[in-house]
């Protein structure tokens, strides 16, 4: 927690903060060590970061005067990721690296080698991602919370979705094997296809690739996909 | 498990594997659902990389015949990899990473923001680390194993064995805040220092820099050690 992430709600006026979940307090004890008077920073969802001194901490409220939440967040990366579903374990980190990293589109794909049954996890439940994304925010000091869409079948996806989604980005599809390297320090707008562990079929690539996406790899080596998210994100951008 | 890594005692003549180790039996049955007479890709630690058909597969024990083990394993990455000791999941996991992407020296190194305790973590056992390398290799296709060292000390590592770390290798520091962007694409051997959760102090900054490292940061971003490994990794070669 680099960043403490209030909500709107927890601004009580322009100069006071007071936050009463238990996550967020005990890391404040535990691993901040904070005592009145410390000077942390804070920043609110989807608005400024700025410092706030510390005025009360309690079991169950801390309270922080506000100086200014008026410094904008990390500027973000150009890419909407769409991810084949992870499972669920791998989602959740998936998640946290993705919106670490800078990403604010996020649409998880249902793709052949994606198990149906991950598509019931409890890692889906709205609440739940929003937790993983706040996670995400609070490492790398940002505010603004990705959006994350559903996509439960890949033929309505590519049919539907995709046209609008390609037009005036750039798409790249990465999947081992592919032609071209993975290009570097591009700054135009992309739609980025990461494929299941497994990865796509042949179907699902020649489809994206009929589309007009480009395809990439990363080279010999096969990565995790949550490895594989962070390699692709920092190469490209 | 892209790879079935098998140590050169599994290899009982040229032409067979007997395996019977419960972790690699279990992920064949019940992730690769393998079948007598498939064919998977075997390598041998420190060796070539082929396939191989199984012809047993009991309650204890694989089988292969091996169709010759003699595609090269892919290309180590130029580095040397000195990481601050991470916490114990966090080190299991950055070890994983850091093999899957072909790192083959690793340094484990205290800091002043290392806690103490984790030198004494089970997970620093040789054989746990052992563990955690051949998980990586097994993802990556890869077959030979990084040498890990303990550097238990920042003032005698920094005194007695970075000059010669340095000889023919380029030092860099990644720290948020330093002064160069992480560069893209070098191809040169490079001694990398990745420091522990909350930084290293500016003190071990200064004298890795006074050795003639230079410093790197990845952006406004503060990443958690195992994504920035990962993505220092993609960025740098």
């Amino acid at each position: 927690m680099n960043l403490i992430l209030l909500t709107p709600e927890e601004i009580r006026d322009e100069r006071l903060a007071c936050l009463r979940d238990p996550r967020r307090l005990r890391h404040l004890k535990e691993v901040h060590r904070a005592k009145v008077g410390d000077r942390l920073t804070l920043g609110v969802v989807g608005g400024g970061i700025g410092r706030g001194e510390l005025t009360l901490l309690s079991g169950d409220e801390a309270r922080f005067t506000l100086e200014g939440l008026d410094t904008p967040p990390p500027p973000a990366l150009p890419v909407h990721l769409v991810l084949a579903l992870p499972r669920p374990r791998m989602l959740a980190r998936s998640l946290e690296h993705m919106t670490a990293m800078g990403v604010k589109q996020i649409t998880l794909l249902h793709t052949r080698r994606v198990e149906k049954s991950y598509w019931q996890s409890p890692e889906l439940d709205p609440a739940k991602i929003h937790e993983h994304l706040v996670l995400g925010l609070e490492q790398a000091r940002d505010t603004q919370l990705p959006e994350v869409t559903l996509a439960k079948g890949f033929r309505p996806f590519v049919e539907e979705r995709l046209p609008t989604l390609l037009e005036g980005r750039r798409g790249l599809v990465a999947h081992p094997g592919l032609a071209q390297a993975c290009p570097t320090g591009i700054g135009t707008p992309t739609l980025l296809f990461i494929g299941p562990e497994g990865g796509f079929i042949p179907f699902e690539v020649e489809r994206l690739l009929a589309a007009g996406c480009e395809g990439i790899h990363l080279g010999p080596r096969i990565l995790r996909v949550e490895t594989a998210i962070v390699a692709l994100l920092a190469r490209l951008f």
